[in-house]
């Protein structure tokens, strides 16, 4: 019984490391398509939110069939319980890419990305990317190195996100209301993307170190 | 046992309650901040959702507790796992109406609501108080009239959202750039606060309605 509880686990956690692969493809495709106006990819990105979202509700029914089965206690349960919130975040991810990919279509043939936040735009692009791979890095390692590392590029990310709105509220912002928008909206995607990610490392870390007893951060 | 079971259920259920009435204290105050420029109001936002994590965690702690000892299956457990699935949306909820506060005390003394979108606004906050009570009455009595209502509600905001990109996108607005972002902020704001109060209703009306076999949406 114990066994199969452990392949069960594994079987949650490969999942997980699936998922996180595929929002780790996404965000490079939404990023791509955002920073090169590429609807092409945009659209690819589109349709596989899909996938992503079949995936995490079938990981959930899994989670919620080994709770009823198995009736795991202790740490085993908190493992279980934060399948479900990792599943959660991911498919939030997911979507963050679809919102970045969108706007990449919404304004196509004009670029999506404001001018004067070219730059800015490419790099927190860079940042979710590395970040979505450490992510499904540390789901398959649990190697709480890489939690910190999530962090410190979400601490990058936070700052090139209060450094759009410093932008286009600065005086030598020429931007029309359509640049505006789409720098106030793309900035929080990228934002909230990486703020996901840090949570569900926060989630793997208390885990990999024995703090599971401490209440979990929502 | 068993009834130890259902005291239980019903103590995650009155603490559902009091958490998605806090929720609507919280967005009733913040779009009252937001629209009068209240900072006094934005700032009792800010500590209530202290309130409200605190409340959400303690919540998903009593729900842990339960499938470790109780060990429910069927039904009970998918009220269970569904109920750490809403205290999760719940704290959403209170964050979207603390990001809607903060933009008021960010502004202050200025006015955060832009000229031409007044009576848009006001319309957006009422929906989502009116949302958030109805929400406090469907977990309070599972009437899944109200589900449907809250959907409907939804689709109003949704369509105001649309209407915000139009006016700030359109030939006649003059805003500053200030304006264009908070308008875009704003309008995202309470629209999330919404969806994830449908959120929380497609959950309760599967569990009142025997749907609850079917795999739950994320």
């Amino acid at each position: 019984m114990r066994e199969v509880f452990q392949l069960e686990l594994e079987e949650v956690q490969d999942r997980l490391v699936a998922i996180s692969e595929l929002v780790s493809i996404s965000i490079d495709n939404a990023t791509q398509a955002f920073n090169n106006s590429n609807v092409a990819l945009a659209e690819r990105v589109i349709e596989d939110d899909h996938r992503i979202d079949e995936l995490a509700i079938a990981l959930d029914e899994l989670a919620i069939n080994i709770l009823a089965r198995q009736q795991p206690v202790a740490r085993d349960l908190r493992i279980v319980v934060s399948a479900l919130r990792i599943s959660a975040s991911l498919e939030r991810m997911g979507d963050m890419a679809e919102h970045i990919a969108q706007l990449a279509r919404y304004r196509f043939p004009e670029k999506a990305v404001p001018k004067g936040l070219r730059s800015t735009f490419a790099e927190m692009g860079r940042l979710d990317v590395e970040i979505a791979r450490k992510l499904t890095d540390l789901l398959r390692t649990e190697d709480v190195k890489l939690a910190e590392e999530i962090r410190n590029e979400d601490d990058k990310v936070d700052e090139l996100h209060v450094s759009v709105f410093d932008k286009v509220l600065g005086e030598t912002w020429k931007g029309e209301p359509v640049a505006t928008v789409d720098a106030t909206l793309a900035s929080r995607y990228h934002e909230r993307f990486a703020d996901h990610a840090v949570s569900i490392a926060k989630k793997v870390q208390y885990l990999a170190t024995g703090d599971w007893q401490q209440p979990l951060e929502a």
